[in-house]
Formats: structure tokens, C-alpha cells, sequence
């Protein structure tokens, strides 16, 4: 602890550049050099994943830490240790990740989780379960429940198509999934936070839409086991391990006081850089924002077009690009 | 509007006596003749179910309009004429009504609105939905899921031996009927809904559970004829109306509210006076204090012990008693 507010200290003193902005739905710096991951660390009070565990997690899978690993892209933990234990220990966990789906088809960027979560499946010889947030696309943008459907749909393709084992994974979108198994862990979560919380976790205001601070709970439900009776039966002795991107943390640091609360099993989670966007690391690459990134439906020519390099330019583009993914 | 307003008027000169309390949470006056319903009706803005209605109710139904509505036990409403003119036209409506348990079996004062339910079944011949609001229960008081459930469950016995059309009536509760159009409809609601608006209706804190916030919205989603698929497809054009007691009236400003920004059709409603507690009319029968009421489960002797005069005392137990239900 003592360490921890030295660093705070210090980032303090140093910080007369303004903070990097990272939340679920917004990711910037102003710092060309992208966003300063040891300060988020501290900010969010997560571990960095050291070389120590990872080590460890190589001798317990007997696998070689994949790129991603290695090179630190992906960079954060809480609890991961936990979750070597379990492997160590023969004893069950699951994985899980999910995606709001905000574009008809996923970009770069988003399937950095995917990606690593496929490997980490094949290490750990785990289920896995893959939440589709439409509920939360419904609500936050200005369209229809059948036009969020149907883009969770469309994305659904594309994770498939990263080749999970498909005798161990769960794919669902929340409109469609929702059960009694999955409200009622629902229901409990919102029984153990408060609306205080919940604003100072996310930053809603009153004026937002009801379902803006009722929605943090169906992102939390998946953590718990009992969510998936046909899975797991009622048990919620059985813990998760999320790989996703550090903005989600303030959902799974809520999920995991709330575990506390209910005597459930905690989840843990291992955090991923941003890919950034082909303009610049300032900001990561968004759906929001089509000319930032490469989708998996863009042609080849589209590619070509947007990591083209003109006469005369930097090849800064496509040079970042290569760095990040080979 | 100008007659409600000098009402008002009227009311806040004469009102030096402390206001009622009516929330779907507590019911008290400090007027030993009971609550003000007269005043309730312009506080809420409902309207007095007049002469006139109950003589048009008897026209297009054919029958003599029952003691309930007679006796001005049932005594105000929303657009209880526009049911009427659906009647009159052979246009489809249909029933709702509900109850969160809190006592393992119902009193006297709960199966009011179920009565004149059944009764407004047999004179519409339309179907019904029965609400156990089990989540409600978990989320306001001290018990586990299981328990919510298993009173609802007892509570649903008692709901059933009123007689409705077992043809035409749907009874469920909450934590075992969640499924998708009933959740998607409940999105709709949080959509077009704020924390703001929930805070101003109900009175909620930010210190308050979240479910508690997030909680109106199931109660008003079954006022939406897609939440029961199985009967109505996937159609919100086909109105309810509500019989309950008018302290339930916050959630349906709300729904009508709402069914208003979601083009679906908005629900009706009428509403009930409570019945008094066994010891005066400033309070009405309550689960919470179990010797203001007898219930369904009690036996003949413990009736007889709740009722008794005893020699000396005023026979005013037994005497309002007999007013009320006879």
C-alpha cells in the first residue's frame, strides 16, 4: 500500500499533463505516445503482470506465453495467480469475455480478446461463455431492439469464426438469453449496490436513462456460474477469469465487491492494452470512428486505401500497425 | 383543469391538518374517519368513478355493477371509459392485477382487488395476468430468493381459490417467468425512463438498493401485452386495465407514461379504498402487523379472538367488519 501511494504521490507531482480518459465508452490521451498504462494501474488498483507469472503460468499450461503475453499487450491483472492455483489444483474455472456490438462487423481492435482468449482456452482446457450486450447498445444508442439483435448477430459470426472449441463455449446476446438463472444473480447484484455506487463507478447522472444504471448488472451476472445452469447447474462456487480491454475494469470491480457480498466465487481478470487507431495512439481504435480501423469485412482495397502510404508521407500508419500485430 | 385547481386551492386552505401517507409502502392517516379519498383522487389526478360510468358499466356488460362498485369501494380510475367503449365495440383488452407476498397466506384487505378482479372477469370475458412480485420482496426485505418464492407461492393458492377462468388466466412470478419479451419490454421502460423521474415518483435515495431503482419497470412491464407472448404474440396494441389498490398507482403513472414515448397502448385503470385494520381506519390492514387483519389461514377460533367484544368494550371491531364486507 505504502508503495502504491508513493506512486500516486508521484504521479501527482508529475502530472501537469492532463489525465488520460479511460472509461467503458471513451479511451483518449493527449499524449502522442498513447495512453500511460503504469499510471492506469495505480488509478484502477490492478496488478502488473510480471514476468514471474508469467513464467508461472508457462510451467503450469507447459505452453509458451503466447506474443501477447510477451510482449505486454496484455499487461494487468487482478487475482490471475488464482486462477494458476485452480489449473495447479485441477480444480474448476471458466472464461469469460463478451462485446457490445456497435458495428456490423468487428475491427482490429476488437478481437485483440478474442484472439487471446482462444489461446487461453486451449491452455487452460476451459469452459468459456461469450456475452452479446444489446441490451446495452439498445440503450445507449438510438436504435431499435431488432437492429441491436441483429448486429450482435453479425458480430456472433465473426468470433466464431476465431475457432473456440465448440464443444466449451457459450455464445448468447442478453435480449435473447434472458432466463431466470441469469436475473436472478441480476437481482442480487442489485440488491448489494447502491445507486451511489453505481454513479461514482460509472459517472451516470440522474439524468440518464434508468437503464443506464440498471444495465451494470447484466454485465456482472455472466461472473457468476449459476448465470448457466446448463452448464454449471446452481453452483457459484466456480470462479471466472475475463480477459478483456482495462476500460471494462469499473463493471468487474463492481462484479467483484459484489461476489464479497454474496458469498460467490470472485472473478478475476486479465487486461489488454488498446489496439490504437490507425491515425495515431491518442485514441484506440473505435467503431465510432470507421477510418481509425480495419474491419474483418473491409476488401482488400479498402485496407489498401486506409494504411496507404502517399508518396512523400510518413509511413507511420502502416509501420504502427505492422509493430502492433506481428 | 380549473376545477381541479381551485380544488387544490380549497384543500390547502382547509389542509392545516398533516397531509396522508399513501406509497405502494405504507398507507396511514392520522384522521380517525380513515384516509381523504376525495383528496387522494386530485392529489393523484384520477377521477371519481361517478354514477353516470358505473350505469354505462351495467349497459354494455348487462349486468347489475357488483356491491364493490355500488359501495364506492371501488371509487376512482383512469380511463376506465375508454375499456368501455372496447367492450362496446367488440375490441380486445384484458386484465392485470398482482400482489407481492409478504405473509405466507392473504388477509381479508389483499383479496379485494382479486374479488372484483374475478368478478370484472366474468363481466369482460377477457383474459387475465396475475403478478408475484417476488423480486420486490427480495430486494425490499430481508430474505433469500428461495423464501420470496416459496411465499409467493402459497400466495398464488389462495389467489387461485377466488375463481377465476382457468381458461383465460395467467399467474406467474417474477424470478421464474423472466424470459425474453418479458426483460425486453422492461429495457424499453428503463429506456425512456430516468433515476430522476423513478427518484420524484417513488422517493427512492441513492443510498437505496439499486434494485430498488430498477424495480418499477417489472411491475410496469406487464401492463404491455407482449410480455406474455403465449397470449398475445408479439402485439402492444391491445390495452389492459388494472384493477388494484390505489396505492399502486405510482407504477402506472409511470407506465402510462411510458407506454405514451413507446407508441404501445396505455394501460386503464380502477382503483380500490383499503380496508381498514382491525383497530380503526387509520391504517389499512397490513401483513407486516399481523393482528390488524385476519387472514385467509386463520383458523375459526383465531377469527373469533381477533373479533371478539369483550364484555364492557365497544362492539367497534366487529361492527366496521360487517360494514365492510357485507
Amino acid at each position: 500500500m505504502a508503495a502504491v501511494e508513493a506512486r500516486m504521490e508521484e504521479l501527482k507531482v508529475n502530472g501537469t499533463k492532463e489525465e488520460d480518459t479511460v472509461t467503458p465508452w471513451e479511451v483518449n490521451t493527449t499524449s502522442a505516445t498513447g495512453i500511460d498504462y503504469d499510471k492506469l494501474i495505480v488509478k484502477f488498483g490492478c496488478k502488473k503482470l510480471d514476468d514471474e507469472t508469467i513464467a508461472r503460468f508457462e510451467r503450469i499450461t507447459g505452453r509458451k506465453a503466447c506474443p501477447m503475453l510477451r510482449r505486454g499487450m496484455f499487461f494487468a491483472h487482478r487475482d490471475f495467480n488464482l486462477m494458476l492455483d485452480r489449473k495447479e489444483q485441477g480444480k474448476p474455472f471458466f472464461l469469460y469475455t463478451g462485446r457490445g456490438a456497435s458495428s456490423g462487423s468487428l475491427h482490429l481492435g476488437h478481437l485483440v480478446p478474442f484472439i487471446f482468449t482462444k489461446w487461453l482456452q486451449d491452455a487452460f482446457d476451459v469452459p468459456l461463455v461469450i456475452q452479446m450486450t444489446d441490451d446495452e447498445k439498445f440503450l445507449w444508442r438510438d436504435m431499435k431492439v431488432d437492429e441491436a439483435k441483429k448486429m450482435a448477430r453479425e458480430n456472433m459470426k465473426d468470433i466464431i469464426s476465431v475457432g473456440f472449441d465448440p464443444e466449451k463455449t457459450f455464445i448468447f446476446n442478453d435480449f435473447d438469453y434472458m432466463c431466470p438463472s441469469f436475473y436472478e444473480n441480476i437481482v442480487k447484484i442489485w440488491k448489494v449496490v447502491n445507486a451511489n455506487q453505481i454513479r461514482s463507478i460509472f459517472g451516470f447522472t440522474p439524468e440518464d436513462p434508468m437503464g443506464k444504471t440498471a444495465f451494470p448488472a447484466v454485465e456482472a451476472a455472466p461472473c457468476f456460474a449459476s448465470s448457466f445452469p446448463h452448464i454449471f447447474g446452481n453452483r457459484n462456487d466456480i470462479p471466472c477469469l475475463i480477459p478483456c480491454a482495462i476500460d471494462q475494469d469499473p463493471y468487474f470491480r463492481m462484479a467483484r465487491d459484489a461476489a464479497s457480498r454474496l458469498k460467490f466465487a470472485k472473478p478475476s481478470l486479465i487486461f489488454s492494452t488498446f489496439l490504437p487507431a490507425l491515425q495515431g495512439a491518442q485514441s484506440k481504435m473505435s467503431a465510432s470512428e470507421p477510418n481509425t480501423c480495419i474491419y474483418l469485412s473491409d476488401t482488400p482495397k479498402q485496407i489498401k486505401n486506409k494504411i496507404l502510404v502517399k508518396p512523400g508521407t510518413s509511413p507511420v500508419r502502416f509501420e504502427r500497425l505492422r509493430l502492433e500485430l506481428t
